[in-house]
């Protein structure tokens, strides 16, 4: 059973706070790891997973443990999308095609397939990724698995990869969690419209902060914490991520709206997760280092 | 000698392709290594350097060679510009004032003094940058030192430091190179509207090549190169910059329009280097590893 | 029965191509003529009515034919939103808060109650129109009657008035008609983020157009053709706009894309409906006096 | 003489408050009357004109009391500029190419030559306007003459024509005053990059208003009264016009912020000028009868 909106739809797994699952997703075009077509275009999404207890106002953890690309073969376009580039140049680019990509799973390794490609091989690290991951969005919307918005959805971060940590807000009962599209690999801003379009298998785990109120979501790894604001124009995307930060800091760090701006100024990076979907993603990251009791703020 | 504007105006040097020279530049309110207001706002520019030979069509390659903080205070904003957040969070944010910060030159730290900020103590790492970096703009135009454009100008960019190369477009005869507006330290974006303020000693050397012709400014150093549009909205600074990373694998490295469209789409990263001043400077950039003979591209 | 967003739900009445209702709209706060509160917030919307025969790829025709304010109290915003003026002006704005407007129905006037207006009295002429306007979106999807795309939805487009005929794409079986949010006036762009909001009564009638295919909001009254492109940021929703006249000029006008361009080049006019919601709307129009036989295009 | 920024140059004429002008300006090209080439592209400048006792601060207002063709050929564009219309559809659009137009001077009509146009006869009424109207800007800068920003400039506003009133704020002594880029008509947005281009004969008077402090370009006709705001993203320039407009509420017709958002929230009309320079043109306009004491305002 796969889905083609974010929303309410019948549970397809329970799921108590804590709970590890491990599934697979069908890759953007609904083929699955034997190269069968299972679901409908585009991004089917795999789910939903309801989780027990969440309530609206809720914060739904997602813990990614591990992202393998289940198959041999993954494919992407051949063209920057033309909105990317100056209008003047858009009619430059090639029609667009799909490219053929060999999996290397031992070496990690994509190696392209000739089509198009004038030298001899082009062998890129593979970084496997989830394209979609979000719940139920707000006011009872269906919304489409190309988009993103307040429940995550469609944002084509690179950063959705294994040790990661996602949190989402919740806005229905259950949460009602979605994911789908992996990528092998992808450059910032999915520029091409695809990543290494690919089956996953994925091993998660959930859990659920009771009374935790974010307003978009967050994300945290070893090294960082990440804001990310899903909205057109980017700009306003950005904004999104930056407001975020600042509320997460006030949150759970205890700064203070000028200590968050001074640290913030400084010390924040950006990162273009999508520039091609309906709603362009923005991410604001801050090193931890910055956050610890170890003399940077203490 | 001091400006405020990129253009032609009277030159302070003449120098050859080749030449290396050790400057200064004063903080972007005109204040100097000894505290001295010698230069008025904004963004007070050294310069211009004249390059003999160089013509409109020609590029300038400055190599920035050592950027470090001449004086031992810098001074920030302490507060994230309010178009940068939400702007229903804009009225939470602090009045704009400014705060110091104490250079630890040994330890190459820079220490918060304590206004505004709640905890004991912020330390960060010392990265010195230029804000500035331009020549005499198209059209024969002068632009002020706040913006940026084809030529350069204060594109805010954290990687402006030692060890990169920057290219610019030739527009006047001799080029006419300005720099200034040097940071302690910045975030990406330059959210704060400043970085840390500081005067700079700088010694930098200069390249032409003739009959080298780019429409945006290009950087280089040993791990990535990189594309910078200037341009609101940040999406077009983008475009630009996607655009001009095509034209340089076409023009260096024998990509075609497909073969460049396939490794960008899966291999690109942005920076966003200042989403502050009038024009946004964003950052399109390309790991060395793609693009040499050592397997990868062969 | 009201609903917050456009899409499938249980039909209130089936209609036949050439069939004419009158209805009533509840407020966008959900109060009616008795200024009962008979729906939830926001933008309740009267419908879905299904129209036979309607399926995708057809478009449905409505005929705005009477639209009354049915009682004698309306209520605007006393603040223009603080997204529409510059970010340092934001802080200057009043914090939200309701006025109330008196409905001189012989007059077709409104009345500003003395709330927070130093003058002693304002009246404006009545201009009522529908905020929403829209029928099932693509995909699948339930969008809140907040926003707009393709389908229509909440546009605020002052051109949603008596003697207009609005197009809209099908995209699910009987199309699912929906309308709602009247406004006695309003401004371009809403910059207030409500009109004078109240109750209506309507009338109108639909026009099933068999295997007609638009991709945007169409309309047109005794005097122009409207294309209406709904997203952010607003250049996108001009582009929508602007390519579908083309799109109209060709399909219905025999005009070939130079003869459009030429044509449009000199003579189009825009409006911008709304510049407030999550989509923004703009709108291209032409006069009809250009298309006619009448010694300009013959 | 022409020039091709706006800026500080030797000045041409030294004018009086109150004196009026009669000069002419050649076309975008830089073609007069006469077509002989007599000044460089693009948009050459005629002036400027120097205000005796205009200094920074003050406001500049000028008279556009005669805008006339003075000879019988016009041209314009055939294509629609690919940056306006959706990515995906630029590929679609013609090259550019020029198309010619007759001027009908008594009919004060502009007739179509047949290149390009498939039907028998296109006839436009006249509506003479100048795409350039300027003063120096602020900060010393010299800004090509395709551009506009505070000072005015290339704003491609249809509003600048016979029997409006522009007010221009003063960056520099003696104000410098520029005009050129005459239309004899031109779309809303000048979506196809140019109007019907042509030379012009015009009939100018300039008033000093001293003191009177203005932040971007106002008018006013018989009509209303106009805020232009110059930049890009289109929603700043929208921004920038609409911050004008509240000032000017406040300025001159007493207008506190509440009173003057409760008015403009639902009586405020927008232009888009132009949507094609590298600084895009919004204007945020007002009926008069809101400003009189006729019982709206009194």
């Amino acid at each position: 059973m796969f889905h083609n909106v974010f929303g309410k739809r019948e549970t397809v797994l329970r799921l108590s706070s804590g709970d590890t699952i491990i599934t697979s997703t069908a890759d953007a075009h609904g083929f699955d790891s034997q190269m069968r077509e299972v679901a409908q275009r585009p991004n089917p999404l795999t789910g939903p997973f309801f989780v027990d207890g969440a309530q609206p106002g809720d914060t739904l953890a997602v813990d990614l443990e591990k992202i393998t690309p289940n198959r041999r073969e993954g494919w992407s376009s051949n063209s920057i999308d033309p909105s990317i580039v100056d209008p003047s140049f858009a009619g430059a680019l090639p029609e667009k095609e799909y490219v053929q990509w060999q999996v290397d799973a031992k070496g990690r390794r994509l190696i392209l397939r000739d089509q198009g490609w004038k030298h001899a091989r082009l062998q890129l690290p593979m970084e496997p990724m989830l394209g979609c991951i979000g719940v139920a969005p707000k006011e009872g919307q269906l919304l489409s698995s190309m988009t993103s918005a307040e429940h995550g959805g469609n944002m084509d971060w690179r950063g959705c990869r294994e040790g990661t940590r996602v949190y989402l807000p919740v806005f229905e009962e259950g949460a009602l969690l979605y994911i789908g599209d992996g990528h092998a690999v992808q450059s910032d801003g999915e520029i091409g419209g695809t990543g290494v379009e690919i089956s996953m298998t994925v091993r998660l785990s959930v859990h659920l902060l009771k009374q935790k109120k974010i307003t978009w979501p967050r994300a945290e790894d070893s090294i960082c914490i990440y804001t990310i604001g899903n909205a057109r124009p980017l700009f306003q995307a950005l904004q999104h991520a930056t407001t975020e930060m600042i509320r997460w800091l006030a949150d759970e760090f205890q700064l203070d709206t000028i200590s968050a701006s001074i640290l913030m100024s400084q010390c924040v990076r950006y990162e273009l997760a999508n520039v091609f979907d309906p709603a362009y993603s923005a991410v604001c990251k801050l090193e931890k280092t910055y956050l610890s009791n170890s003399g940077v703020l203490d």
